[in-house]
């Protein structure tokens, strides 16, 4: 990323000079490498290995953090902040652990923390939030913010392939790292999710208190199942709010086929908010890649350097400073949902209806069937919809079902959002 | 509008306040009909017939001008600049022919011009150009920016109405003015397109300089064909630059079907950007009524009150003050695309051939074919689709074809967007 920004600095050299009345100079470099990629030809005597005395040093004014992990980025920024230095970072698991911490210092000093590139890649969501729809309550984010699920989700809907071929498909192609457990198990989704319900709802949570469970229990089956019922599996980062309390949660969830979401598709990335006064919006780009995240950080750098050439203070970019509090966030067993089940039935005719009258004696009513297999099979899959219940109550009525012995393995279960 | 400004002012006073460490005060209102929705209880003494005096009133900081039209909108937001008021304005049709004026200066003194809610509504597309896509080259915009035309084409395309149902529907139900030509003829999209341009490309163009067509000539029959051949017909402004020449033009075009674009329907707005760095985004929301404009332009209010409560300077928001030049414009002839054509041919086994081959002599080669019935009737309509090919080829060609006596009426074309 680091490189990519270099890139838009020199490319643009000339315009940005014109723009901010000054030229943008790239003071130093702390690699971890110690050595930047040698194509950028950067001059040796602007690389360090002393990434502490650079960022307090007194001839720069801007410091981009691009190290990513917890520590040594906090120190760094805080130690930078208190140096009066305004900072750029993309650091989202940082942010989401301890951005409290950070824009307070921020705050306190006037300076800036610009964490445009943390959520969305090149999908300018945090100033969306921030400023746009400052003006607004919002009521719900849905957010496909992790590219490396959607691309494999979209190779299970369009090619069949299962998981595990998917997965390593985009490891191949190095859309999926050697190590994909933080991404396919919804961690960096849960981590981008607190800095979105930071700014849309002024609410700080840290990422264990969102639910989160990643895609590696969705089946082919489930994807053409969903398709069956006109639905499409997204890993969606979902938060609510309604009195006062937050719902956030990341999970797999079957979105209408119609909707826009379910069009998203590969390394896009997409964040639909409905908001009280403006309805719905959304937002979609690529939210990885080396040149689209350089122009979030190349666009908090500029504003940042225009405020400073004009003698402006920072504001530490709409991060939820005054009204600052901890959220109080709806616990899963709570959250209300439509769900769609998958269970493995030992073909016998009575097991439809015993499995219906269980998880009607929890409250829970049947919205459709698909029932498939009526040949010698020992096993056929029964699909349904439920209408709108209660996780407590479908996880209890599970746990029976799955005590049966018409029953075979663990029951299945996605959930659905209807009502995007 | 104003009344949708003055409910979220109450609605949030008190987090306004809050986050600007002053409270946001409605200070004095010039309404033409001097009767402001008497439900929202302004105060009779807040109420002038004197607009020219309210917005230099000393006490006075930010003026929201929404009473549309050139004058005397222009004069009033000169003098509020000149008395040194920032400006917040949606009035698109001013701003495109006297832009330059105002924001020069807004830039001379300091001051900025607010002016999101004038195009998208409540889609934040002017902060997106301004500041999130200000660290890369925009290389092509297309927006479906006028609510009344999407509407009506979405009628036509999902009820099989014809043009002048859909139109009647639509103002029926309070979509599309009593006086639909500014709309429908394209030219509000026309304005809206020259705001995009000046942010996306830094260049200025009158709404003259836009080619401007409206939606009246498209027919029932031409959304079908549309949909077999794999299209949406959607009112597109389009504009792009390369090699610092802007094209730039407002028509119906046929967009492919699985393009994100052609799920945008009824009153929402889009707007897709193609940037060197970036690649693709996209960003769709309600563009027109009361409140979700009035949330953009709470936007502007917001950030330049957050800017006077630490007193820093306004930025004139973005507009290419520095930069300002007038653009090259690409003469429409000169503008290459691909070409939905429809003829009315005398059924005679031959029309087909001697259309071909007339352009072919223009250098126009045709893609794929639909001709139908071959029964009784006096005429049939023969359907194609063109390769890349120059409009001043096509229309030429397109005369030519009109003379043949096989050919009744005149040949009817939409432009097709291929490589969005």
């Amino acid at each position: 990323m680091g490189e990519g920004v270099v890139k838009l600095m020199r490319r643009d050299a000339d315009a940005i000079a014109l723009r901010l009345g000054a030229p943008l100079e790239l003071a130093g470099v702390a690699d971890r490498s110690l050595k930047p990629v040698p194509s950028l030809g950067i001059p040796a005597r602007l690389i360090t290995r002393d990434p502490a005395a650079l960022v307090v040093r007194p001839d720069i004014d801007i410091v981009v953090e691009l190290f990513g992990g917890i520590e040594p980025a906090r120190t760094l920024i805080l130690s930078a902040l208190s140096a009066g230095k305004d900072v750029v970072t993309a650091n989202k698991a940082m942010l989401a652990e301890h951005g409290t911490e950070l824009f307070a210092a921020a705050g306190r000093a006037g300076l800036s923390i610009g964490f445009e590139a943390s959520v969305g890649g090149g999908v300018p969501i945090i100033r969306t939030l921030r400023d746009a729809l400052a003006g607004d309550r919002q009521h719900a984010v849905y957010g496909i913010v992790n590219g490396t699920c959607n691309t494999i989700l979209s190779m299970m809907s369009e090619r069949g392939a299962e998981f595990s071929d998917a997965l390593a498909e985009a490891q191949r192609i190095g859309l999926a790292e050697a190590n994909p457990a933080l991404d396919i198990g919804g961690h960096d989704a849960a981590h981008k999710l607190c800095l979105l319900v930071a700014l849309a709802f002024g609410a700080v949570l840290k990422p264990s208190q969102v639910y989160t469970e990643g895609i590696e229990a969705v089946t082919q089956s489930d994807i053409a199942y969903a398709r069956e019922l006109g639905y499409a599996i997204k890993l969606l980062a979902i938060a609510k709010s309604e009195n006062g309390a937050i719902e956030a949660r990341v999970h797999p969830t079957m979105v209408p086929a119609r909707h826009l979401l379910a069009g998203v598709s590969g390394a896009f990335n997409a964040i639909y908010i409905q908001s009280e006064a403006l309805g719905s919006t959304m937002y979609i780009g690529l939210g990885a890649g080396q040149m689209p995240t350089a122009t979030a950080v190349m666009a908090d750098i500029l504003e940042i350097a225009r405020d400073r050439a004009i003698g402006n203070r920072g504001h530490a970019l709409g991060y939820p400073i005054p009204s600052v509090r901890r959220a109080r966030v709806k616990p899963m067993d709570d959250v209300i949902s439509e769900y769609y089940l998958r269970f493995e039935a030992r073909d016998n005719p009575g097991v439809l209806g015993t499995i219906a009258s269980m998880l009607g004696q929890s409250g829970i009513s049947i919205a459709s069937v698909i029932q498939q297999g009526r040949g010698v099979e020992t096993s056929v899959p029964v699909i349904m919809r439920t209408h709108e219940a209660r996780e407590r109550d479908l996880k209890r009525a599970l746990a029976r079902i799955a005590r049966l012995n018409t029953v075979s393995g663990t029951p299945n279960f996605i959930r659905i959002e209807e009502k995007l």
